[in-house]
């Protein structure tokens, strides 16, 4: 042992705490001139969001606000919004992204679970707000965004409050920003949608989307200076990272205050869009607009999505509009995205749809994920690489929460033998690649057998009439439970409860079939997940 | 202060020290069978690299070695030297891997300053080590690389040692190798050439190699699977990072015993080579090879080049070739290229000559740097952008040496004042560019006028009958210092002394024209700098 090795220790020149608001300063340092922000027919250098963001940071310090303070941000996808990923940190301070959909029961909860010290609001969701705040124990200062581009019927009357540009004015434009003393102090926090219960506060930490963010550009391959439409929500995960990742890489982001298939096709035209973000629901949106909204690209467009798996109708018309479409899995604990399928060469020589078969799976890991398995939680062993026996999926690296904030009991739930517990219930094929099966409450027990609700639903998906299916547990006096297909038809489509049992039963193990087919709209959380719980009541 | 944001701590999920040799297993995970390395008839997949990595690793724990215990590599780039990149840190041990052009004295001194537990050499190089051993007073056990593709010049008789091919064979598939417990663990020693003195031993971490991946795939753009010719000694700053880099894209890597134009040329082609990174000197001896030997390309090929600018003539050969070269700065303790000639879009309307002026800079920093400026020592204050005022390069961020071993008197000197002192002196341009002027030794002092030497040898570069130039102070009784000039003419060309004294006056100052010209070949280190300190004694 030379144990001199061990008598170099750490200095304030070769160690720095990773943080995500580095990626801001060196971009604007090469890059000023650069477009960084385009909202309608606002647009903003990488010099003049770092310059704003630096004196919105000076305003929140000059409040006494800094380290563990939170500061709340209830708004669309404006520039704000974009700016108050840096501007709040540069501060010291924890951004608490809320999403707008939030009742103000929900809201006034979150204000008084997260000490919120200021409260930053679209003028659109006063009202949510207003309500929220004769609910709350706490009284944050409010600040107000006044979007010039928000809708006449969201421009609501506010009593008299500082706004956002006041803020920007106010602000010294040499403020003395300052990284975390610590990479692991808190960076934001994101509440969990939660079907049940209370909302769950996730904390981040300055380190973790530093590695996001890195790990992001290895493994989506985001080239330099790409044009990113900001479709994601960025109250969801912070914007799956990508606020910063687009900083990182000197992107020029387009912002869209709500979302319609009609205005995302004439963004991607009119900023020459090379990369986006969205939920499943949005490219089925974009897949079943009207054709004379639609457009396609003869240029590659990248599309990340997460969540249920693209079914293979929507990825083919992706590929029709000229989408390259990358399917990802995570969590709001894991900053978003952890897993990607990545697609292999030999891909190339399978047919379309076992393609889309292959892009379906949520995949293998992220260059920051450090380990990513699926163990039998009785045994702790890893599955065998069957594609066949389930498990749950867990999670090691350095992009997971700190914890819950004030909830020791599901911080230590949550945390398990050294993995984080992802509570879904996935296979790993042969090659490796991961597939989620379901969540675990969501699985259904048949006659001692398990029944993976996704695979029920993505049959279902399969049959041209289906435009939304979920499928829940029913209990059965004889097999205990058996599947429950809610569905919504397409427009102008049709199909019988008969037809549609029939089409399962023929497409996958009779005994997966539902027994039961309810036709409707579908029960939503704010976030656009089907609220399976409302779906399990009524088959009660 | 909402205090319960501290009262998350780290757990063995959440926080995972950062190591380089995590993007090997992720990558042998994901593209077992993509081809990893090729060296004239031998070919590995990923698969393949990371099992003799872990062999070779369960080989090295099975003779005790782990934690600071320093293992020697003294080699070509060939496959082994490759994966000593991956084994030596995965057992826990340092790797050292040491110049092939040092002379016995030298590795003795490394040998017992390292401590070196074990000594991996090339057959080729037994002649220097048996001597090296003979001086030395550790003695390390001896590892032989018995290379087939050796020249037979090079297969000298070694007397009973195991072989590489011993420690893959007896190691087990199934060792169970461990991230280092702490991310600030020695990874690697690299000894500086140091033209005066014994070198001195620079430490690299486990968090430093990281991070260095992760920002050269940033900001070099690494795309996926790249084809790489590994044409930088790995012996040098361990290959400027990229055999970690490399691994983590899943590229494929080839081999290059001895740099060859040539060979060079041919490996270019032969294997569809994409990127590849060498010193000026590679670059000029492609540009002045014999045209039967030189190869054009339709596809761009990425070269990332290092230390003194490549003059506008070698630039253009470059890009006849195809080849797209970034310019880069960095030193041994900076774990290589921090800075980088990053273009602008700006820089495409200028006339080939600006756009050679504007890439021969240093530039600007890669995503991993945290900081860096230019200072005027004595004040401590940055200097201006205007590209005149010389001061010293300063550098901050987490890919910087832990120190130098056993040398707290140089470590207490290059770590200054939260900043990493360069040695470098250089100016800054308006446009934030950094530009090296020249060692702080190597500036000449006349009539108190700086005269920076490597800007007297840009001039005499554009002359073109000039090979090589270097420029040093010689003592003078009026001027206390003036420039001399030692060139090598190239081959068939002609020019006098007067007439390059000319050249220089007519393109800068004149002051700062040298008064002497010494012509002949250049005396060099075994890496291959111009030896300044020999040249300055000639001129006493």
């Amino acid at each position: 042992m030379t144990i001199e090795y061990e008598q170099l220790p750490k200095n304030d020149a070769n160690y720095v705490p990773l943080s995500p608001v580095s990626f801001l300063h060196r971009t604007a340092d090469i890059y000023p001139e650069s477009e960084s922000l385009i909202y309608n027919d606002i647009r903003f250098t990488w010099a003049q969001t770092r310059a704003r963001c630096v004196k919105v940071a000076s305003s929140l310090a000059q409040r006494g606000l800094g380290k563990n303070d939170t500061v709340s941000v209830f708004a669309h996808n404006t520039p704000e919004m974009y700016e108050a990923h840096f501007a709040v940190p540069m501060a010291g301070a924890v951004l608490n992204t809320i999403n707008t959909r939030l009742d103000a029961d929900t809201v006034a909860y979150i204000i008084d679970h997260a000490e919120s010290k200021l409260f930053i609001v679209d003028r659109g969701l006063w009202p949510v707000l207003e309500q929220a705040l004769s609910i709350a124990t706490i009284e944050p200062e409010v600040i107000l965004i006044d979007d010039e581009y928000a809708d006449p019927s969201e421009k609501h009357t506010v009593p008299m409050v500082s706004s956002y540009d006041d803020l920007i004015e106010q602000g010294d434009p040499n403020y003395q920003w300052s990284l975390p003393e610590d990479e692991w102090q808190a960076l934001s926090l994101n509440y969990t949608s939660g079907t049940t219960g209370r909302p769950k506060g996730v904390v981040y930490h300055h380190r973790g989307s530093y590695l996001m963010t890195m790990g992001t550009i290895a493994s989506w391959n985001v080239p330099h200076m790409p044009r990113y439409l900001y479709s994601v929500p960025m109250f969801h995960c912070n914007g799956w990272g990508h606020a910063w990742t687009m900083a990182a890489k000197a992107a020029t982001v387009v912002c869209m205050r709500a979302f319609e298939p009609r205005l995302f096709f004439q963004l991607l035209d009119k900023h020459e869009i090379t990369h986006f973000g969205g939920a499943p629901i949005i490219l089925n949106m974009l897949a079943n607009a009207p054709s004379d909204q639609q457009r396609t690209f003869d240029r590659t467009i990248h599309a990340m999505t997460a969540g249920a798996p693209p079914p293979a109708a929507v990825l083919q018309s992706m590929n029709a509009f000229g989408f390259e479409v990358m399917h990802v899995y995570g969590l709001t604990e894991s900053y978003g995205h952890i897993l990607q399928a990545a697609p292999q060469l030999t891909w190339q020589d399978e047919s379309l749809e076992a393609q889309a078969e292959l892009k379906s799976r949520q995949g293998v890991r992220f260059a920051m994920t450090e380990a990513v398995d699926v163990i039998n939680t009785d045994t702790e062993k890893a599955v065998p690489h069957d594609g066949e026996t389930m498990g749950e999926i867990v999670i090691k690296g350095n992009t997971l929460m700190k914890g819950y904030l004030k909830n020791s009991v599901e911080t230590d739930k949550a945390f398990q033998n050294g993995w984080f517990m992802s509570g879904d219930l996935a296979v790993i094929h042969p090659d490796g690649y991961i597939q989620v099966r379901d969540r675990a409450k969501d699985i259904i027990i048949s006659g001692g057998e398990n029944i993976s609700s996704v695979e029920v639903e993505n049959v279902l998906y399969k049959h041209p009439a289906v435009g939304e299916a979920a499928v829940v547990a029913m209990p059965d006096e004889k097999w205990g439970e058996v599947p429950c297909a809610f569905v919504e038809l397409k427009p102008e489509e049709a199909a019988s409860e008969q037809e549609l049992i029939d089409f399962c039963a023929e497409n996958m193990a009779r005994f997966k079939k539902p027994k039961k087919v309810v036709f409707g709209a579908l029960p939503k959380t704010a976030t656009g997940k089907i609220q399976k719980t409302v779906l399990r009541a009524q088959t009660k």
